[in-house]
Order: structure tokens, then C-alpha cells, then sequence
């Protein structure tokens, strides 16, 4: 660490190179001849493809096995010191993890810390919380990914117009963190790189198209497409929180009325059980709020697992109305998967079941016939695994 | 025409090769030091490249203008005699056209005829159409292309389990078309030529991410993304038209109720204004009525335009609902323009104004705020041009 500035990186020299890097990442250690049939080279140009990877220090032969008998020295596989930062900044909290080159997470730690109190104060947390996961697993950076709660300009690095997050638009987020670390940085929104780590590490391995529904404070979805991340022209695809569903609705965060997340997610989950323990139709909620003072989204899918008939109540009408749109996304979009994470998904269970019932009942048969809808496997560490994978995207590759 | 198989038609030797014939039919004659830079070829390998495709016949040099100057002499240019043919099949009619390699169509037709009659009867009809457009502008048939109002498996180049195509499913369109032509077909989705149409020659020229919405008798929607027709994972993305609005809603002809095809589009309007005519609410209709026997989605668009309250109302309502979904896609996915087609577009402003007015109302503004909402400029030419630019695609790629 430290600005020592993005010269002393390892330079990716060919297309090929990026590809065998690419297949490293994906698949860990290869065998020459696998490696040279899956990226089409043959011998030789695979030969001097390889020994310019292991001249930057980026990919190893051999390795530990090595040593026990001739056969594995034949292996392939990248250098075990590469060091990835994958961060995650939600609306009240931060994650940063480290990981190896294969975006597998090392070390990681989390704290509460309130976006709205701007980037100065935020990214001085990440940056430190970052010294301290790579003094745990010490290596070479080579790279960093972020991701953030709102929308963001995923070329220039930056928030733009971020409705949760004063202070930060256009905010130069990955030239600090690029400046910092000495490493190169993106930049994406948060529920995008969750789609990524589930994609690349998680439930949605190796398929090309898939939806990542988040249900946090807020409500968001990441659209993997042929493999990438899907941002629309304007940056703002998968903005699902704020689809209108009754011009009579509820107000919402946005200033708008009847939103998806007016009516579902954990800010409006803890505010409708509020309602519910002080108009008394909750015993359980009201005892919740009388001991502690006030009520969360989680008090509310403990109260509803619990058998709380008005929580229950609540779960199952805010599910069905997210169901109701991923049933519209499914018919328009013919996903191979619908993965829902964030905090609400600790509903689990019961939050599925209305999703799916709402997703079954309402789309083709043909669009949902092999359709898995199913809840994120990496929970927390979605967001940071795939922020790790995006940087490894651009360190991987032959932009400089 | 006739069957002599695909063996005499010309082959696409490089990717070069294939790069220079898809700039010259999106840009027409182009000079021979501009089309070096387009496509980043040295000059030697550039005439190398084009010395391949004049030899097949596909490319001359030079041309008409030639004579006049000696400047025009290095201009390029496709071949004035290739021709495609492009075919579209709606529910109750045929269209049939004949392009040049610029998919500009030369001469077209079209006929009443029901999809339900069978593929036999129909391909039959296309066959004889295809025969008279081409006697009218004859040239050299390098490829065809075909829309089918149902669901494709654009791979196989046949019909899936089409809801309103008896005798349709799994028959060998491509291949059959293909012996008949002796060139290569492709078999797509109505809705998904006409997203094509209008994004080569169209409303949405030149731009990589729309969205084509199609309300006939059926509702049905295209997605250009990055470019090309997405499909989704079982080939089913854009069918819209079976969304589910309401679980007590009117029955579909899907079997299944309260689709959004069920509220909307041509046979819903009909049968709604037929309701209009025989309870007396509109005077108009039920003259109309009266005097015809039967009622046309056709029928209320005149009655709204020409000022029947409940007829207007009937438009406008509907025009609400799609304008619901639209904005809902929108939101997710961001396009850079939304485009309306089909038959019942002719409506024009009155829907325009409905649909408008929904999705500027429930977007995001950041989706929108670029977003044009506008009407098929090809109306009834957009599935053949897109037809024959699909044909175009494969005709000028390196597959054999």
C-alpha cells in the first residue's frame, strides 16, 4: 500500500495473456495442455504467452505440489501473493475483504457507517479497514473494486445524483482509492456487484444470465447478461426500487409516492411494524419496541418466524408485491436465475415462497419452466467477492 | 429460385471480409481509404480482402458514378444485383419483400392469411409471394429471412410450442425455406424483426439498446442490446403481452387470466368495443356495428379519434396498462429509446400520449431523461427489413 501510483503494476500484454489469466481466475490451477486447448494456442505461441505472465510475477508453474512428484509441475496457476481489495459500502454499513487472485475472500471485516456521512469520512474508514485486512493476508494489490448504493458512472468511477448519499456526487471515488492504493480501482453499484460475486463464486456460477434481486433498506436488481454486468444507457438498469405501483401509494425516500421500496424493503418493513406494535395488533412487536425503543426490519422477521400473525401478514403482502415485479422482469427478460440477497433476504424462506408463488403464477411457463429462484449463497460477502472479481476484470485485461 | 441448394452461394472467407460487407450495408458506398480506417485494415490487406469479395461477386468497385469523374472510381459498393428476401408473418397476414444487400426494399406484398391455417398452406402463400416479388426486382437471392408471430428457436430456425400457431411446432421452417431458395434462412420472432427493422433502417437508427413494443392482435416486445436481438435463456424474452396484471382479470386466449394481451391489443379492443356497441354507450360503434356486423380494433381507433367519449376512454385505459408495463421495463432496463409498432399503433398520438404519460409518471427520471417514446417509423416494412437485415447477418458472416 501507500501512492506508489499504478506504474509498478504488472502489464498485461495480449489478448491471449488476459485470457489465460481470465481461466485461471475462473477455473485455478490448469494443466499446460488443458489450458492450451481451452484458450486455442498452440505450443509454442502458449509457451511464450505463459513465460510473459510468469515474468510479471502474475502466474506461477508448478507451485507446492510440485514437489511431491513430477506430474502436477505440469500445472499452471496464479502467483499465490496476488492480493485483491473487494469492498462493499451499504447504506448503514462497510465491508472490505481481501482475496487471492481467484477472488476467494481471505480476511474480512465489517463496520456500521452511515453513507450519508459522506465520502471524506467514509472511503477514511475503508481505507483503513482495508490496512487492516491486508496486514492479516499480506501480498502484492493488484487491484481494487467497490461497491456503492446508488447509482454510478461506472466508467468515469463515480456516484452521479445518488439519492441516499449526500456529499458524493461525482465524488472522484476510484482516483482517490486508485491514488491510495497504487492500484487500479472500479467503481459500480452495489446490488451490480453482488450479481458478480454470486455469479463468479456463488448460486449463479457459470450461468450467463441471471438477476440478482437485493431486498436492504432498499430495493435494487443487478442484471448479469451473456456474463456482464448489464448498466443500461444511462447507468440506471436494474433500478427496481422505484417502479410505481400505485400513484396512490405510500410516499417513499425518493420523494415519489407508491414506490416498490415505499411499500417492501427494511426501511418500510420496520416502519409498518412500527404501526403494528403501537396500534397493538403485534403483542410481540409491542414488546419489542417497550424494551428497546424502537424497531428494525429484522424485529419484524424474527416476530413473523416467530408466528406473529400481523408480521407474517406484513412479510407475505411485502413479498407478493415483489414478486409481482420480478414476475414482469421474468417474462420480459427470460433469465436463467432470480437470486435475492440483502438483509430482508434473511426472511428466507418465507419471503421466497411469496416470491415464487407470485413468479410461477404470473409469468410464462415457458420463461419459468427451468427457473431457479433461489437466495444468495455468499450473503454477506456477495458484495465484496464480486467486487474483487470486477477489479480482477480490469487488472486482467490489457488496458493500462 | 428454384432448388439448387446452398452450394453456389458466395463465401464469406475472413472475419475481415465479414466486417467490410456489414459496413457497406449499414453505410452504403464507401471510399476505399475510409473503409480501410473503419475497419483498421493496412491498405495491402485491405485489397487483398476486397480483390476476395469482388471475385465472389458480393462487392464491386467503382460502379455508376465511375464514369462521370475518376474521383467516384475508388468508391465501394455491394453488389447492385444481390437481393434478400424478407418475410413476415403476422397472425391473420402475410408480408413478403425483396431487398437489395442494403435491405432497402425494391418491391413487396402482402396478403390476408391465417397463421392457424397450418405451415403447409402458409409457406405455401410465402412461396408464391416470394416468386412475384422477386420477378419484379430480379437478381441474385443470396439469403432470406422470416418473422413468425410466436415463439422461435432462432438456432433450430423453427416454431416452439406457439400459443396461437396450430401445426406450427417443431416444423423445419428454415430448413424447408432453405432447400426451397438455395440460400441460407433465418427464422425469428415477428417482434424481433422489427426491433431489427427499425434499428437498421428506422426510428432507432444506430442505436445499440431499444426496446420494439408490438401491440397487434397480440402484444409482444423486442430487445436490442449491445446491438443484437437478446433472447433470453429458453428464447421467450420480450413476451410481455402474457404479464399478468390482475388475478381476477379477463381470460387471455393463453387460457390463463388477466394478461395484459387480455386488457390490450387488437382482439381485446375489438371485443371491448363490440360490448360498447351492443349496450349502447356508443352511438358510433353500434351504427358501425349495425351496418357491418362485425366490429375491428380498427373500428374503435376511428370511433376515438373521431370523438366517441367511450371509445376514447377504451383507448385510453388501455393505453394506461401498457404504459404500466413499459414503465416498469424502463426502470429495469434503462434502453436508450422505447419504439410502438403493430397494427394497433395506429392509434398514434392518443397511445403515444398514454404510454407517455405512465412511464415519465413512474420511471426514474434518470431513466428517462433521454428516453424517446416514439412511434415505428417502417409501420408495416419493419419486420421484412428486419427480416432481410437478419438474412444480411448470416449471408455475410463467415459460418457456411
Amino acid at each position: 500500500m501507500g501512492a506508489a501510483g499504478t506504474a509498478r503494476q504488472p502489464r498485461v500484454g495480449s489478448r491471449q495473456q488476459a485470457d489465460l489469466l481470465a481461466l485461471l481466475r475462473d477455473e485455478g490451477a490448469t494443466s499446460r495442455v488443458a489450458l492450451g486447448e481451452r484458450v486455442g494456442l498452440p505450443r509454442a505461441k502458449l509457451t511464450a504467452e505463459l513465460g510473459k505472465l510468469v515474468d510479471t510475477g502474475l502466474v506461477e508453474v508448478g507451485g507446492p505440489a510440485a514437489s511431491r512428484g513430477g506430474r502436477r509441475s505440469n500445472f499452471v496457476h496464479l502467483a499465490d501473493d496476488l492480493r485483491l481489495l473487494g469492498v462493499d459500502v451499504g447504506a448503514t454499513s462497510i465491508t472490505v475483504a481481501v482475496t487471492d487472485g481467484r477472488c476467494e475472500v481471505l480476511a474480512h471485516l465489517s463496520e456500521e457507517c452511515a453513507v450519508r456521512e459522506g465520502p471524506v469520512a467514509v472511503l477514511g474508514r475503508v481505507t483503513a479497514l482495508a490496512e487492516q485486512v491486508l496486514a492479516q493476508a499480506p501480498g502484492r494489490l493488484i487491484g481494487a473494486g467497490i461497491g456503492l448504493p446508488g447509482p454510478v458512472s461506472f466508467r468515469d468511477g463515480m456516484p452521479v445524483a445518488p439519492p441516499i448519499m449526500p456529499g458524493w456526487d461525482r465524488y472522484p471515488v476510484r482516483d482517490e482509492l486508485a491514488g491510495k492504493w497504487g492500484c487500479p480501482v472500479t467503481v459500480d453499484n452495489d446490488v451490480n456487484v453482488m450479481a458478480l460475486g454470486e455469479r463468479h463464486a456463488g448460486v449463479a456460477r457459470s450461468l450467463d444470465d441471471l438477476i440478482f434481486v437485493k431486498v436492504g433498506t432498499g430495493i435494487g436488481c443487478g442484471i448479469v447478461l451473456g456474463g456482464r454486468v448489464y448498466r443500461g444507457v444511462a447507468g440506471t438498469a436494474g433500478d427496481i426500487g422505484h417502479i410505481r405501483l400505485d400513484d396512490f401509494g405510500p410516499a417513499c425516500v425518493c420523494g415519489e409516492v407508491g414506490c416498490l421500496e415505499a411499500y417492501f424493503g427494511g426501511a418500510a418493513l420496520a416502519r409498518e411494524g412500527l404501526t403494528l406494535a403501537r396500534s397493538g395488533r403485534s403483542t410481540l412487536l409491542a414488546a419489542v419496541l417497550e424494551e428497546r425503543g424502537q424497531l428494525t426490519a429484522e424485529d419484524v422477521g424474527m416476530a413473523a418466524r416467530s408466528g406473529d400473525f400481523a408480521a407474517a401478514s406484513l412479510v407475505r403482502e411485502g413479498g407478493r408485491r415483489l414478486g409481482h415485479v420480478v414476475a414482469s422482469l421474468v417474462s420480459f427478460l427470460n433469465p436463467g436465475m432470480v437470486v435475492i440477497g440483502g438483509g430482508v433476504s434473511r426472511l428466507g424462506h418465507s419471503l421466497l415462497a411469496e416470491v415464487r408463488g407470485a413468479v410461477y403464477r404470473r409469468s410464462l411457463p415457458l420463461a419459468t419452466g427451468n427457473l431457479p429462484i433461489v437466495l444468495s449463497e455468499l450473503g454477506d460477502l456477495a458484495g465484496v467477492t464480486g467486487a474483487a472479481w470486477s477489479a480482477t476484470d480490469r487488472a486482467f485485461s490489457t488496458v493500462t
